[in-house]
């Protein structure tokens, strides 16, 4: 596989480099993108440590940068108000100055937790984003979203701040659990759900992991081209980077559901499109069979198609969620497989008719 | 005293209204500023809550905005992370959305940590601030920074983030103790030595609280003004924007040396002003006689114009600075009363010539 660069202007702009192997680049990389850093605060998980810590040190080492490594436990928990203070008393004690860079390597919750600390800590240093799971990698790496979790829900404090550069070794991926990888596929399938047919279609014919591995740097590529052209246009998510919402409203309630532990995020999500696509079908938005379409896709990948879930946690998914104002929520709905419409609808009847389609 | 406004063209734009009485037109202000808010979070703290809280919710309340109200222990250590995960806790819990605004009623602590709480929670809601302080008027409710405190030193994490609107009460400053007025002062002082010499000598002028408080409107229009200029031509603190810390790199030194509770911040940066433009002096950069001006006026206000200090804090206060990349430390230093240029000086340099100074 070769390299692939992609470029984003969102921010300062910066580049997404796609390579198997980067890791051990990873401090010549840096270095080019951020000629004035001496000190690197290396932030990573303790599932992802022993795999690739001591590599990507080494690799930055080599370059003379000055390494701190912070190892936080892995797991959701972590994406925590708690954590994030640690870090911040972390790298202010080990004098950490506004050239220097914060480095996340692991999946979304050292990417999320690690990109906020550096987005705050002394008003703001540079990141550099090394994601190492398919989900991160297509998803939360890209975009410039950081967030750490509070009582309240997922994702309610945080800063829009783009990394200043990104660096994917598709090699990371084959340490992944199955589950892991497959429900990074539900994000995967959701970018050929709202933007391009043609990729779906591409998706179709690779229902094992064996398969998609094999076309892996492809399917980066095009995820993360999607997520680039969307969020060139709407850095702080005031319009269409919405449609990267689609099927999460409903995933999210699913995840409450679930208390963020039945269920992945990636499995919330795929449950989520199948039932965002059926609602769609029903308020006539939806082309028919689009639901259809979308499960055949999940099934084989393990993905669920439907989750049982309590009619309270799909109001306090649709009330609490940041996208919601007032007294309407705004759903992402297909028109078809590739085509997302964002469509305000009042509260009451969204839930009127979810009600009425998990009774029938 | 007329109404008087400055509109200020970093972030979104926002309009500084100066105006006795000002509290009681708040929510007229804040209804024609944030048309969509309907939840307003008001946070102040123990000292100015029972002073002016009552009356602010009553304006807000009279507009029909629904007002949620939290108030903090006044005093600098509620500049905390402690405080900001609470603010976060409390705001989620009662179902904050974007289009809602976080009201900031109090000094510089107050305005600091709800104004970060503000722009992080949801990825940022908007800000209204009400400064209650002189020191808050003339300088942290414009300009668009927030912040907590951290073990390692102040101001340590926090975000750039302009308020939606600026509302200044010159009739709050009523209720404020002799020191934190005259405290204020210093900054005030300030703006007249980096900028304004006929500002200074207006100020020379007034030597008591009285003559100042009779022309506080003049007062605070200009020094707002003087740091809108700044700002708008230095939104994010890469250039211009360092000489508003003429005086502060040794007074933080002075902060540090009291253990934040010997000396104001005020009566730290009033000796710092007067040092910065001795080493000036001695640096054959600052006009001869600029010192001596800068104690006149500083005396009859009862502001410090020496604080003794180990040289060990002044040592720290250079390293550790936000300001300082490396192994230089840029300085502000006069020219001439009314006029500064920052100058990158290697940090032994600094410290050599400082220390000469202090054995002389």
């Amino acid at each position: 596989m070769d390299t692939k660069i992609l470029h984003v202007d969102a921010g300062a702009g910066y580049d997404i480099v796609i390579k198997p192997g980067v890791l051990d680049d990873a401090g010549a990389h840096i270095r080019k993108a951020l000629p004035r850093a001496k000190r690197l605060f290396l932030v990573t998980d303790s599932n992802v440590s022993p795999l690739y810590g001591p590599r990507l040190a080494a690799s930055l080492e080599k370059l003379s940068f000055e390494v701190h490594t912070r190892v936080i436990p892995a797991g959701e928990t972590s994406k925590s108000a708690a954590e994030l203070v640690k870090l911040w008393e972390w790298m202010t004690a080990h004098g950490i100055t506004r050239t220097d860079a914060v480095v996340a390597l692991g999946g979304g919750v050292v990417g999320d937790l690690a990109g906020f600390a550096a987005s705050t800590v002394l008003r703001g240093v540079d990141t550099v984003q090394i994601p190492t799971t398919l989900l991160s990698q297509v998803d939360s790496s890209v975009g410039g979203k950081t967030a750490i979790d509070l009582p309240a829900g997922k994702n309610l404090a945080g800063t829009f701040c783009q990394p200043r550069l990104v660096l994917m070794d598709p090699d990371t991926l084959a340490t992944l659990p199955e589950s892991e990888f497959m429900s990074g596929m539900a994000e995967v399938v959701k970018y050929g759900c709202i933007w391009d047919a043609d990729f779906f279609a591409f998706l179709a014919q690779r229902p094992t992991r064996e398969a998609l591995t094999a076309d892996i740097g492809h399917i980066l590529y095009t995820c993360c081209d999607i997520k680039r052209q969307v969020v060139n246009r709407d850095e702080h998510d005031t319009g269409l980077r919405m449609i990267l919402n689609f099927g999460h409203t409903l995933g999210h309630a699913y995840e409450l559901a679930g208390r963020y532990e039945t269920w992945t995020h990636g499995q919330a999500v795929a449950a989520g499109m199948v039932t965002a696509a059926e609602l769609g079908q029903t308020l006539g938005i939806t082309e028919p069979g689009a639901a259809g379409k979308i499960r055949a896709i999940l099934t084989p990948l393990g993905l669920p198609t439907h989750i049982p879930c309590a009619f309270g946690y799909m109001e306090k998914a649709v009330g609490i969620d940041k996208k919601s104002a007032g007294d309407s929520v705004t759903l992402i709905l297909l028109e078809k497989i590739g085509a997302v419409r964002p469509l305000k609808l009042p509260k009451a009847e969204v839930l009127d008719t979810l009600r009425r389609m998990t009774e029938a």
